[in-house]
């Protein structure tokens, strides 16, 4: 995608299809950032537990195994910024405060859930490979 | 997935099809060390250049924006060691090294190419969020 300031609205207006889509090959293009945050290892993990089902804070962090407080913090609000995140917080004591996918995030989720499911399905012939191993291809 | 030694000959067999497999969300699963290889920065569009077509090393630092030598050279050993990639070495003068996806790596490689299509598509609504902009949902 074209990093063009949003200012240049003649350029903007000239912009192709082509272009207002990412191109993740192109170091300059912004979609690297979403790259990063999507597939940043608390940010595939969080995406993963959050498309099962809404949750707290210090439920999150028990789910996401060995996820510092910091860090989730800091992916879920990479994933807020991004519009994949939903924060609700609700008025009562003490503070309760929520978080579940938007409809952008579920889209995003399903993706992420493909390849996790991949890579949980295909280690045996992964660690075949660690081990010097000679199962056969699939 | 169970992280037992190998020599556990016993335990092993009395693993499920369920502990064979992978579990991302425990933080001491060897899957994780998969998942951050697939999903490393270099390692997500390393395995888009190389679904295309075979590369030689330079063109695949060409083709992939942005990635230094060493990091290049690194994420293909990484990839190598997991038997997602296959480096070929020709004997001739000068030496001409090829890299080209093995059957696993493209099965990867369709999962992660389905994630990048996605966030490249979706960049507009994604920077709308970023922008404060209210694009409606879709």
């Amino acid at each position: 995608m074209s990093s063009l300031p949003a200012s240049d609205q003649r350029a903007r207006h000239g912009l192709s299809d082509k272009l207002l889509q990412g191109d993740l090959l192109s170091a300059d293009c912004p979609s690297r950032e979403v790259l990063k945050h999507l597939t940043s290892r608390w940010g595939v993990l969080v995406l993963l537990a959050l498309e099962q089902r809404t949750y707290r804070f210090l439920e999150l962090k028990r789910q996401v195994g060995g996820v510092s407080e910091r860090m989730l913090a800091q992916t879920l609000q990479w994933l807020q910024n991004d519009g994949l995140v939903h924060r609700r917080a609700l008025e009562q004591v003490p503070p309760h405060v929520e978080y579940s996918l938007t409809p952008l995030g579920r889209e995003a989720a399903v993706r992420v859930r493909e390849l996790a499911d991949w890579i949980e399905h295909s280690m045996p012939r992964i660690m075949a490979h660690w081990l010097g191993g000679s199962l056969p291809p699939a």
